[in-house]
């Protein structure tokens, strides 16, 4: 059963992943209808790091950290790792040597179905991590998985080469075929957030803004 | 099954609010017998907000945060609102938006049973808001649920009109009638503890300063 | 039931404390075979603490905190309050009174399988604790448990005397037997990782450094 | 703090409470509105128990049963004993020798958002129990509590004299003044479901027996 | 953001679902390179059911069982339903009335990552069902989803035709153009196991029978 | 860091486990003082199985179950075999070719932190085992572990040898040093429960056979 190796991935545009990490996790996630997000329990390390990047994805046995080695090789500048676990799985597969040798490549962080350590480090670093759990607990290298295969990551389906959006409200995959269209969808929202932010701010209420008193009181909304 | 919103709730008076926020949750939630808290998975979007304010309530269906634009306009300057899902749910009801017109009608912030987005932006805002998790997953505006009604909220009973105190302790429900009487009790608490901080901070034992020893003895506590 | 208080307990030298402290919980654990790690949801109140101390075990009921003052009377300078309930409990057994007094004692912070309470002041005051909830959630001070006997916290065994490691990815539990060859142990560690870390971040990759291409392959790895 | 022991409750007549449990759990649910429901948490020790019940509600400490004893003397012929710890607690409270007790008083069963035991027992007796975990785990008689006060279990309300309903789905409460009209309104959902469900056996579609398809088309659905 | 319903599948060849049906899910699972398995909270709502089916998926929103009444439409006898929410929901969306609907179309069962009701009456009527929840709370038809969609099901990808293996274990989803293989990989395991049963049966080691022993020592394993 | 196996370890006398055997979980561990319980989430496969036996216990890495076949030559007839991973983990480690080898060895069951499948097999076989969870998920056969060390299960501590009581209400550990003690104490008190037992169902109240009521009303109870 042993694992393999995709090496060469497409990615999307460098412009495309800087339009959405512009527009964040949460504008990006209603552009493309609502779907992509990780579970709510993949939480930042350190608040305030928002990016987008390529996914180099790892599926990973359980307990064993071999392949972040594997996939470290792969990285280009500006990649993202993302790692699967087989089976769910809190032991902390990373940590700041593996954060320096992902530097050292250009890796912009890592998404983790799993546990990271060594996060005094890593904030110091300014190396973002989305993780399931910060833990200690170490790892083996005696089984081999998969580097840039398609992975269910934290609920959600990552093929090699989608573009990750993370920020301080959580993940997001946006499919690489889909990234140019979403990107375009996502500004649009938040320009039009714009408009609505500052009627809003004045004290317009979103009842009158997006006029909706008289199908609330279709459905039935009684006033007492 | 329409919903129904209470237009004209009772209020405590500014002042009682007021001495209720300068207490602290811990301390008010002593205060009125340890009742009233809120369950523990309530945290705070950032640390260092501590506030109490009168509750605008929420009753709405998972995943529709419809019911969040018709309380907006039930809200008085110095108000907080608190939504409970009628089922449990973590999707982001809440964001910038409507943080955005909550604030233009004097809102105080968010409490609530379920998710919230646009995390960072709130933080900057200094909106804060306590929830049960953190999730960019959108929600729609499809179904009726009732504003200002009593909800069970994270296990804790909130009729409209209630004061809630939140700090980064969690979140503490007063029952309206009882707010007065418990901010006077919590104030006697909080001069007791004065003096007894000042004897701890001495190196007095609780042991001498509360007279457990004898106690203690007698209900069986050995020493060897 | 009565329960004990065990008052001459051994601890390890301080400078072996002093050096487990500046190691830190990933190595530690990793120089001791991967074992005494406290459970992931152990986390800390705020960032940034990092200390190692001798630990003062206390076992007590769930939702009673007398045990409490009866460990503060126990601590010598430089000693950690570690509590395990008997059952599990989130409850607030802790908070800035009795920090006040333990830190007049010289105790250094708190690991608690339970819920802690008055956070803000807990860290204003710099008493770092590590714990399962932050929880208002009020105790009693009814029925005696023990104190400086052996408890299982966490999910570890965890002996009075003990070195207890705490930082930002958690809490490491070092018997006081074996302190002085961790230390040794993890010090090498240290000194290892470090050129490591140089090697890694100039861009040479694990794969290399740690020598594991061939042994990959032998595994089954492919390249495609 | 002492507590409470309310001597007198109202119920609803007994006619009420056998057509409530004629009508089940989600049946009930439905025909009030879709709310009163306990959490999902709350399963049954055994299943194929199904009963409505009058409650006599206990508010006990964390791992403190002692106002199990005291509830009992209020039962009545006919009631169920209801209890809500006062923090999260999943100590087993109950057991048989209490089962025993409460089978004498006429007791028909226990909703407990905590621990209970022996339920080997407790299966052989036929004594039913909806409970959040199966747990040895002892507890103590020192602090008391109180009996038919208003409590929150489970993220619902129960007043003492609510009619509780429960089933293999869960536990449901129905306020005491609306027991009669909800029992009503259910069994009219009984006799509307009957003939419905002879219609779907036959294979007509729910989309056609409930005219969906006109408005799943408004609402956008596409076939392809 | 209408949904959409996919109207022609295609399905693996009933022999061949025959077959992973009588391997069960463990071996199954084994035979595809231990990959496909659903999260271990899918439980059967009763025990003993042991199935295998092709799947008609549902992408539903939380709280809304429209989908299901379009789904059964969709129906071929032999089919099984599997539903999955777009974000985490505990609702019971599916009932008798549905069941009777859906056995009425031949349907074998429903996956479904959401609650489940009514499951006294679905055991009885042999309905077997696989679900993240028993819970009663009622769903609404407002917004519309889709089916015959790829969806992520408890943490694992499913395209509508895939083959669900499901029995006491839990649930495994087979792709369909690996089905046939899948089958024969697992029907060799079957055989292969149960000439090694025979043989441990008797008392002969695994260590023996999988000559372990050498390969134990290699890795460090002593005996004291 | 290669594993040890300790190969002659001390048991109880069969006597004194059949004894325990016959007390069950809920008196053994009342009668040793309320400790040595497992963690309530440790559930039986099915309901009815009633023991008591020696543990061999087994420390194993995560996703990894080559330990079993190790332990299962050091099994006596009439032990149990105890396994805890060494981070947290829900694979299924064992299944039904185990539970032969076992069987034939003359073990009586199995107790897992973490995963367990082929549960239909394990029924039919009449092959106990208390597990964390039910899930096929696969393991590996490439790092040792180690055999009959001391090892922290389900949050309790268990060494070699100990005796192991489990039923319908859980697990517990008795130390095999306190066994005897142990089931003498336990006996007393199913001795004592008999009498009450009877005296309970004749409608006798608790609050009078064991003279409640004064100290309830010391502590401050009233009847309104």
């Amino acid at each position: 059963m042993g694992g393999v190796v995709v090496q060469n991935i497409k990615r999307s545009d460098q412009s495309v992943i800087d339009r959405l990490a512009a527009c964040g996790v949460a504008t990006v996630h209603e552009a493309q209808g609502r779907k992509g997000l990780l579970a709510s329990y993949m939480r930042p390390i350190y608040r305030g790091a928002r990016l987008a990047a390529s996914a180099v994805t790892i599926s990973a046995p359980p307990g064993d950290n071999w392949m972040l080695h594997v996939a470290i090789e792969q990285l280009k500048a500006g990649d993202i790792l993302l790692l699967a676990p087989t089976s769910p799985c809190e032991d902390g597969y990373f940590g700041d040597l593996l954060a320096t040798s992902a530097l050292a490549r250009g890796c912009k962080g890592l998404i983790i179905d799993a546990g990271v350590r060594d996060v005094a480090d890593l904030t110091e670093m300014k190396f973002p991590v989305w993780s399931k759990a910060i833990f200690a607990q170490g790892t083996v290298k005696e089984t081999v998985g998969s580097v840039n295969v398609p992975v269910v990551c934290a609920n959600a389906l990552v093929n090699p080469g989608d573009v990750i959006v993370a920020d301080d409200d959580g993940v997001c995959v946006v499919a690489r075929e889909e990234a140019a269209d979403v990107a375009e969808k996502a500004e649009a929202r938040v320009a039009a957030e714009e408009d609505k932010r500052k009627r809003l701010a004045t004290g317009e209420l979103g009842l009158d803004l997006y006029k909706m008193r008289e199908r609330l009181a279709e459905r039935g909304l009684k006033y007492v």
